[in-house]
């Protein structure tokens, strides 16, 4: 019974969507060239058969993307409260069945959070208070191994590259990064990428988490609900980000790339095994 | 009687809060280095007594972003409908004040979008049927006035070059910028423009509006509620914002810096009158 438990993973669709589409523009020579734009589309989440959301979203992982939205949007506190999950893009839409139904959800509905660290992200009530007293174990982090994290990071991007307008997050450990996901929100990628994690069991306390946005509260928020004690972008970070980083004991580099990095919270965490040589330092700011 | 609801401004505080901070951080070589971050606070929004959502927000304008923000969500169609907005920071909240009560806010409260642009942003139902039809008037631009444009823009972005982790927009009219808003969102910036043009009963068919991230459709759609035919950004667009601008008949151009841009929709709204030497061509892609 308690394995069953263990292994238990909700009824879920597969569907992903194209995420770069060709278009003809015109530069500044007057010219005609081809270029590719990223795919973007509103995801209608029901929950019950009750509208909760939309979301607008690349549509490469909708099904991880509605399950760490509901996780990180307080709806849900565990994998086993969702029995399916079927998006079927004909519609634009993502049909979640929970267990027990969601009587109370009306009420969490009500209040919520437009966190604007990069958009005007939504944050449901009464997470700030869930998050409460958390306080994440503190790790050691070699700079040695960060540097080939850092260079590592380089090789995904692959929508980026392609067509532009998305942000990544990536998942990682030591220097491997375990999951890589794009998005045209960022909050949208940090989601699925909890929905990964909630559906393969995956615990925060050993890995890092990579953005190429910037550290505003909402991130930190969402790090510290994945219970990732290490944050780094190479983007900056805000005071808010800063502060709850402080609170809840995550460590924040930020306008890390290259062989740079400032640690904004938690400096005591790297080991500095591999200072570099003034002239091999990258100036990124 | 008509010329005093031309002039009607409503009753507003004018609170503005510090937007860099210093702090101590820790560089690569694990020397301590003195540096700011951006401010980030939470602003929450009561109308008529009714608390209406929370905002992130560096801020810098927070009675416009109010102001826009209620305009842009649907809520008010005419400034006229405010009587009064006061923003009290030891408190983090802007009360505003109606003139004829919001009893219908419920409903529109109900159903919402989280855009995702960047972020999950909220945007409050009925806003796309509310644009439906909206066709804008097709503008000329130089392309030398444009370029013009672009060197004045590269003056602004003052806390970004202090602190980053902002995004900046700005209302612009030929080759001059009217006002230029930096926030945490960009969403933020967009909607505090939106606030001053009601303000100041300022028309967009003559203007262009700039921003420093991504054209997405949310980006579209507020520029699209602000009647302004021209949105150019310096980064990339998505395939929602694309069509978007198709239907309702912006002109989008991004990836604009330097020399370089490209025209994703409305090319030959660009009259090409200062085309570049190939040589001189920044390739900023």
């Amino acid at each position: 019974m308690i394995k069953e438990n263990k292994n238990y993973r909700p009824k879920m669709s597969n569907s992903k969507v194209e995420a770069s589409f060709p278009v003809s523009v015109m530069d500044e020579f007057g010219n005609k060239r081809e270029k590719h734009i990223t795919g973007e589309r509103p995801l209608i989440i029901y929950v019950d058969k009750k509208e909760i959301v939309t979301l607008m979203t690349l549509g490469n992982n909708p099904e991880l993307l509605v399950l760490g939205y509901l996780h990180n949007q307080g709806f849900i506190k565990s994998i086993k409260e969702i029995k399916e999950i079927q998006v079927d893009w004909d519609v634009d839409s993502a049909v979640v069945v929970t267990k027990n139904g969601s009587a109370d959800w009306e009420d969490r509905l009500k209040k919520r959070t437009v966190t604007s660290g990069c958009g005007q992200g939504t944050v449901f009530g009464n997470i700030i208070e869930d998050l409460d007293g958390i306080k994440l174990p503190k790790p050691q982090l070699l700079q040695s191994s960060f540097y080939r994290l850092l260079k590592n990071i380089k090789q995904y991007n692959e929508v980026y590259k392609k067509s532009g307008a998305v942000h990544g997050c990536a998942l990682c450990k030591n220097e491997n990064i375990e999951i890589f996901i794009e998005d045209v929100g960022r909050h949208n990628a940090t989601d699925a990428i909890a929905g990964h994690m909630l559906l393969e069991k995956i615990k925060g306390a050993d890995k890092l988490f990579y953005t190429t946005g910037r550290l505003t509260s909402e991130m930190v928020i969402k790090v510290a609900q994945m219970r990732i004690p290490i944050l780094f972008s190479r983007a900056g970070i805000t005071k808010m980000g800063k502060e709850l980083s402080e609170k809840m004991g995550i460590t924040t580099i930020a306008r890390a790339g290259g062989k740079h990095f400032l640690v904004y919270n938690g400096s005591d965490t790297i080991i500095l095994d591999k200072k570099p040589l003034i002239k091999e330092t990258s100036i990124s700011i």
